[in-house]
């Protein structure tokens, strides 16, 4: 499978080695495409992996990942072609993250509205899907953590694609995820972000991530 | 120690039963402190457990646990008499669970606010905690769930406050809490319930608690 990355932070480069790991074609979409962070990037994963502009890796994919920062997203889509996401799978790992009053964040999307919901708004065409923005990058792929797995969270519109997220997810060593149904639950997912930076501190453990006990 | 516990619902109940269990006397206090639920409570929990009105119960308790309603929280307040709280170590259990437009809820206060806060405001000398407020009231004593223990986040202004309520904790069969600071961290704590409703719901488990897998 092709694969699309729009953003060449932390989440998309981890995500990008990921799905090369697994065998898949990967072009992450920048800005600067050439940049030396990508580079690197490149060098690691070898000849599945590319580089190009947001159009460009938007074209290429045959299913898109989403990893901008959560401010940057309408922009990165307008970059990227909005027709290049119809009828695509799309990951939608961001999150709404507030720095604006410094350390811990809040959420610039209130709670009756989300960067899920958004993106899906701004594509109604595109197969949505909230996936991996709950957990630390270092935990994306073949997440290793004592106690583990954690559990994924994931919510869309469109049961064929989760379904198909669901398979990634296993391929990337997950044991499933857990549904919560419409894209609209994005919202609780984004709201677990503050929520995971303050656990996160108050341990100082920077690559914990959240586990369902069932009862 | 006298605990006075505001609001006879499953958690005031519940929460009731564990203070008396753990030996402490403990007045429920409610509108209708003669209920039908209330004479069970009674005569369940034995000489240690009594009802009264909210101002009555407030002013019996040492500690305060705040278990109303979240859109009751005011009034209960009101009605308790503001003054009983000063000096005092205040549980804040409450949900700002919005069910105006059905399952699943929302929340009714923003992420710029939240009732740990709303009750800090409304009560300066008080010591709030906010905790319980994340897990049901069927854990939140001796919590027994495959996995276990969850975690309790807490938070709040007041340092040996939550030094008491970690102890209070222990006593409860917790291995103790996460502290995520000042009572404004209640906002994501608060938000964190109508996800944890939405993952109950999918995996149809509403025992089920959150653990931090630390890493």
């Amino acid at each position: 499978m092709r694969v699309g990355v729009l953003g060449s932070g932390d989440v998309g480069r981890m995500l990008g080695r990921g799905f090369v790991a697994k065998g898949h074609e990967v072009m992450i979409g920048s800005r600067s495409p050439k940049s030396e962070a990508l580079q690197t990037w490149r060098a690691e994963v070898g000849a599945k992996g590319s580089t190009g502009t947001f159009a460009e890796s938007a074209t290429f994919g045959e299913l898109l990942v989403l990893s901008v920062q959560g401010a940057a997203v309408a922009t990165a889509i307008d970059l990227a072609g909005p027709e290049s996401f119809a009828g695509k799978i799309v990951l939608d790992t961001t999150n709404a993250l507030d720095f604006s009053k410094g350390m811990p964040p809040g959420l610039f999307v209130g709670l009756t509205d989300s960067l899920g919901e958004q993106i899906q708004r701004k594509l109604p065409k595109a197969r949505v899907v909230k996936c991996f923005n709950i957990v630390p990058n270092s935990l994306m792929v073949d997440p290793k953590v004592a106690g583990g797995p954690p559990d994924m969270m994931i919510c869309g519109n469109d049961v064929a694609a989760k379904a198909r997220t669901v398979e990634i997810l296993k391929a990337f060593g997950w044991p499933g995820a857990i549904d919560l149904g419409g894209i609209e639950n994005a919202r609780w997912l984004e709201a677990l972000v503050p929520l995971w930076v303050r656990v996160a501190a108050s341990l100082n453990a920077w690559n914990s991530a959240f586990k369902i006990l069932r009862g």
